[in-house]
Parts: C-alpha cells; sequence; structure tokens
C-alpha cells in the first residue's frame, strides 16, 4: 500500500456549515431533524445532495431503491471506487449527525481533494442509501441489504409504511425511483464515518475510534409461567412469582455479561406482566433479550451461561421458563487494511449500531470511523487508505 | 357466655344441594358461574333466595342499596340480630362457592335451628350483601361498605356500569331497590364463612382457619428513572438500567417480606417499562407495589426497610427512584369472643380478602371462618357463638 499523505486537512468549518445547510430540511424547533425517509423533506435534501454533488464535479444517478451514488472519476477507471458515504434520512425525532455526517464528510472529502488538485488512483463514489433509519418503512437499511443481496428489489419496493404507501410509491411520489439496477455501482471498499451512539468514546476521554469489528447479535423470545395469585393471601412461601424469577434473570444475564465482558453485552429490553394488578402476584410475564459479542467463543458462552442460569432460577422458583433463540447473527470483522488505519479527525462523530450491522454481508467490508461528539474542528480522517 | 351445643350439626347434603341449585343460575358450560351483580341471573338467585329464606319462616326486606335481610326472630327481639351471610353475586368467570358458601351456609344455620326447634336468644339475620364483586360497578364491596358509613348511599345508586347504566338503574331493572334506607337493620356481630382464596389451609393440611385479624395494607406507586440506552453499543459498566434497579427492587422486597414474615407478605404485581424495545436498556419502569402485615409494627417496619433498600439501589446503579404511598390501611383486628371460637366444620371453604378487609370499619367486626375446599361434609361450625 502507499503511504498515507498526512498533510491534507478538509475544511472543517465548511463542513459544519454544510451539516447546519442539510438540517434546515426537516428542522425541528429544539434543533432537532425530522427527515423520514422518501418523504417531502427527504426529497429536498436529496435535491439538495444531487447540486452539491453535481457543483464538486461529481456525476450522480440513482439506484432502482433510491440509493444515490455520486461518483468522482479516478486514473484507473477499470477498478470499482472506494464507497464513501451513509444516510441523510432520519428518525421522526432524529438529530443534526446522525447519517448526515457520514454523507456529507464524504462531500467534504470530495471537495479538499478537489481544491488540492488531487486525482486519485480509483474512483470514489459518494452513497446516500435509502430508509436507513427504519422509521417509516421496515427493514431498517433496505436498501444498502439489497445492494449487499438480502433482499431482492421487489420485495423491498413492496413494504408499506403505516398508511399503506409503497417503497415503489413513494419513490414515485418524489421522482427518486431510478433507472439502475440494484447493486450495478460496484463498490471495492466502503467507509462510513458516523457518531458514536454509545457513550465508550466521551468515557474514555477520546475522540475517534475505529469500528473493528461488528457484534454478533442473540436475540431470545422469553416465556415465564409460574402461578397468579393474590397478594395478600398467598405467603412468601409459597409464591411462584413471576416478577421476581424475571428479576432473577435480569441480574443473572447482567452479571453472566460482566462475566465475559468487556467484549459482552446483555440487555432485557422488553417485559409484559400478562394481567397486571396491584394486589395479584404476575402468574405470567413475556419478555426478550439481546445478547451480544463480537467474539464468536463468547456468544456460545453467554448462550450456554444464560441458559443454565435460567434453568436453575426455574427450578429453585417452581415456575416454567421458556427462550426461543430467534435471531442468531455471527459477528462480523472489519477488513483490517482499512480498520488499522485511524486518522486525525475533524467531526462531531458518534458510532451506530446500524453502520456497524449493515457491512456484515457487504463483500466490500471495512471500517467505520468513530469519533466523539464533544471534539470537532480538527482535520477529517481519510479513511480510505488504498486510493 | 353460655356454653356451646356441641350436637349440632347441620345437614351437610342438604347444604350441598343447596349451593347447586343456585350454581344454575348463571352457569357456564365448564361448571363455574357467571352471575354478575344486578343482572338477570342476579334477580334469579334473588328471588329464589327470597323465597327459600321465607319458606324457612324468615321475614326478608330489602335496603335502598338492594342488600337483602332475612330475619329469624330470637327471644328478645329488643336485641339487635347475629349477622351471618355474604354475598350471592359472582365474578364474570365466578366459581359456586365464592359468596355462596356464606351466604347458603346461614340460610342452613337457621334450617338446622328450626328443625330441632331452638329459638335463640337474640334474633338471626342472614345478609345477602349486593355488589360484593365489584366487577361490574366499582368499588367492589359497595353496599356493605355504604352499610357501614363510608360511602352514602346517593353516591353508590349513582356508579356506573360500563355501559352507563347506573346502580340505581338496575336496581330498579331487577325490582330490588328497596325501600329500607341503607343501616336501618342493625347487628350486633357479623359472621361470615368463606372460601379460602390463599393456600394456607391446603399447604398446611387444614380443613378450617378462623381468620382473628385483617392485614393492613401499604399501597404504593413507585417509578424508576435510568437512562435509555443502546443495548449494543452501552457497555455494562456504563448502564444506568430501570429493569435491573427494579429487578433488585422486586429481589429486595420479597426478601425484607421474608424477614418479617410470616405475618408479611410484598408484592410487585405491575411494572410497565416506558418505551420498552427489544435492543434499548429500559430508562423509565413505573411499578407498584403491595405489603401486607397484621401487625402494625411490622407494617411500619416492612415501610422503613424498603425505603432504605430502595435508597441503597438507586444510588448505586445511579438511577432516580420515587415511591409514593397512595393507600394506607391499619390492620384490623376481629372480635376475640368470636374469634376464638373454631368449630367442626363442613364445607368446602376457601377465604377470600374481600371478606377480611369489608369489616375493617364495621362496628360489629367479628371473625369469618375458614375452610378448605378439599373437604367437605362435616358439621357446619356455628360461628355465632354468643346467641
Amino acid at each position: 500500500m502507499s503511504p498515507v499523505a498526512s498533510n491534507l486537512q478538509i475544511d472543517s468549518a465548511r463542513l459544519w456549515e454544510t451539516i447546519h445547510e442539510t438540517a434546515k430540511f426537516g428542522a425541528t424547533p429544539k434543533g432537532g431533524v425530522r427527515r423520514l425517509t422518501l418523504g417531502p423533506e427527504d426529497k429536498k435534501v436529496r435535491d439538495w445532495f444531487r447540486k452539491s454533488c453535481e457543483a464538486a464535479g461529481l456525476e450522480v444517478h440513482v439506484d432502482a431503491l433510491g440509493s444515490m451514488f455520486a461518483l468522482r472519476k479516478g486514473r484507473d477507471m477499470s477498478k470499482p471506487p472506494i464507497g464513501l458515504g451513509s444516510h441523510l434520512d432520519t428518525q421522526p425525532t432524529g438529530g443534526k449527525f446522525d447519517g448526515v455526517l457520514g454523507t456529507l464528510a464524504a462531500l467534504e472529502v470530495v471537495r479538499t481533494l478537489n481544491d488540492a488538485g488531487i486525482e486519485t488512483e480509483v474512483p470514489i463514489c459518494i452513497v446516500n442509501w435509502t430508509n436507513e433509519e427504519g422509521s417509516r418503512f421496515a427493514p431498517a437499511m433496505m436498501a444498502s441489504a439489497a445492494y449487499v443481496g438480502d433482499f431482492t428489489t421487489d420485495d423491498i419496493l413492496s413494504r408499506k409504511d403505516a398508511e399503506g404507501v409503497t417503497v415503489g410509491e413513494a419513490l414515485d411520489s418524489i421522482g427518486y425511483r431510478g433507472e439502475k439496477p440494484v447493486g450495478t455501482q460496484k463498490l471495492s471498499k466502503f467507509v462510513e464515518l458516523h457518531i458514536e451512539q454509545g457513550p465508550i468514546l466521551e468515557a474514555e476521554g477520546k475522540t475517534i475510534g475505529v469500528v473493528d469489528s461488528g457484534q454478533g447479535v442473540l436475540w431470545y423470545d422469553g416465556k415465564i409461567t409460574g402461578f397468579e395469585s393474590h397478594a395478600g393471601s398467598t405467603p412468601m412461601p409459597l409464591r411462584r412469582d413471576a416478577l421476581a424469577s424475571l428479576s432473577e434473570i435480569v441480574l443473572a444475564m447482567e452479571s453472566i455479561a460482566k462475566k465475559h465482558g468487556p467484549n459482552a453485552v446483555g440487555t432485557i429490553g422488553e417485559a409484559v406482566i400478562a394481567k397486571p394488578s396491584r394486589n395479584v402476584i404476575p402468574g405470567e410475564i413475556a419478555f426478550t433479550m439481546d445478547c451480544r459479542s463480537s467474539d464468536a467463543a463468547i456468544m456460545a458462552a453467554l448462550d450456554k451461561d444464560l441458559r443454565a442460569a435460567i434453568a436453575g432460577i426455574a427450578a429453585r422458583r417452581k415456575v416454567e421458563v421458556t427462550i426461543d433463540l430467534v435471531w442468531h447473527k455471527p459477528p462480523t470483522h472489519f477488513d483490517p487494511t482499512a480498520a488499522s488505519r485511524p486518522a486525525p479527525v475533524t467531526m462531531p462523530a458518534i458510532s451506530t449500531p446500524s453502520c456497524r450491522r449493515r457491512w456484515c454481508s457487504c463483500p466490500a467490508r471495512t471500517a467505520s470511523a468513530t469519533t466523539n461528539l464533544r471534539t470537532r474542528r480538527r482535520s477529517i480522517a481519510r479513511q480510505a487508505p488504498t486510493c
């Protein structure tokens, strides 16, 4: 690999201003953004993005699912471009940076290369993926998932929002059903700068991190069946309390995840008592469990320890507990040649798990740089080191 | 007090048949009973009850809330009668015995006295209270509560069911709005035989118990505020998990109740995660707590220990926990002259907390006998020993 140039800096003020320019499309009163995918605000930001890319000399094309590809030519056009980008749609109560940073930092990289008169060996392609958030249409990350072959285009086009509008109809309504078949634009690598959604960088006083792997995920649906009885007349030793059983499971999961930490987390995010009443001992509870690690051996240990702990709790408390593994995603390890190059970075950034998940099945897996929201205005990382 | 006759036995077969006779009014396919208060089935059982009482020589009158009083004269009519009874309404998915046993056992006592030609010193009055269950109109036990002065008659008459029908309208529709003002029929004592709703008698292999006190109750509304964060990206040590905090509170309450047991129970019957999601660490949970003991000192200790435990959990887990005491009912101690006389008993019986609660403010507090459903057909307890 060629050495990385160390003296090239982006114009961080320009990037900051550009981000705030897009924040107007769907701005909410308290400084947030509501820009649901394929809605009128999304059309506005897409139109703006297309114009800005074209102004930077890029050739923009759109695929059949509305994902936008803005190509900057390289010396060797026989090679597939490096992809840079993220998404411009937001959650219903979204912020200014999630997704936007990755897309506009890519634009800023191109602008900086333009200003410096640099021609890269391979082309660069900025991507704005359709519906990464998934809050209007399910699933989230549908267009990038179709790009890597997880879904067919027709399947995704037929998905409906809460009002019954299909993705296809929504694309047509804003004029963003492109002509290019999904997957036409090949990419050799893909780098996504993203804000970190978790608290690690802040807790460790760091400004940037590189995601070297995507966590594996174990999702379980659980159910506890104890015995519903009266809170006043049932002595403590005779109870088969589903909530007390769940409580032990919650604390066991916490303890097991800590034991296998730091590369392990375990969460019970949902727990619903079947017929809740102030004076009735809960007899039945449905719950979900989410366990993650980027180490497959640790994932196996989490599963094993959890099942053993639950069996013990169920036996001791004389309740029935069933857990069904409803999703098992193995860990993903990003391309180490990209992931080994953290570089000086400029922008407020918090990584989201979404960016990690998306690329798990992408043939051009690579790293996402993550930086801390509190620090901004240095020079942006050049996360496309093979160019 | 005069000695209790020991050779007087009821006709347990007759009582058993009588109970099954009433079970036809509102019978459900699997052997249960659906006889909502003041509905057409309740009218049928009331008509039947009136006729049966009159056939036993009793004088039946009805108060303004539909409670039925069937009087058997005593030698000294200047003294208020001993009350015996319970209720004939059921839950929507009720059984044959709850309430019915207490009402019909009273009738059986009268029939037995009649058969033996016994005249009692003071009168006996069988009572069928209106709407003990509370499943059609709230609150439960409304007519007996009005009898003891907890509500005005007009207040209760204006209460509406889910269809907007008032108690007054429902009484008129079945012809059971009586002329006697509520409280007119004085009672010196009241004894209620009732099935036990809890598991104690069965667990201890006993067939009857006497309720010597009503539990005091502490009801709390609680709220835990932690921090909602992503299940994948938030390391275990940085979490402020509301559900893990609740879990510790549930187990602390269980442990505290056991420590103060056997005369103490503690239950968390409701717990609702604010925005539950499979991959989000719960940030906020609302919950309720129910603590009971028939010993006021233990109740105070439960409250104190619980608050201390919760404060410790909140501090350690860096979450905010508020608990508001929304109801504090002190313990009730029944008349020991009645409660000290357990007698041979015949009928399937499981005590319900409702019967205990009702009499907490009654000037004629006395005991409820409770027997186990598994044993039947002995001789019925004479639970009115002062006659």
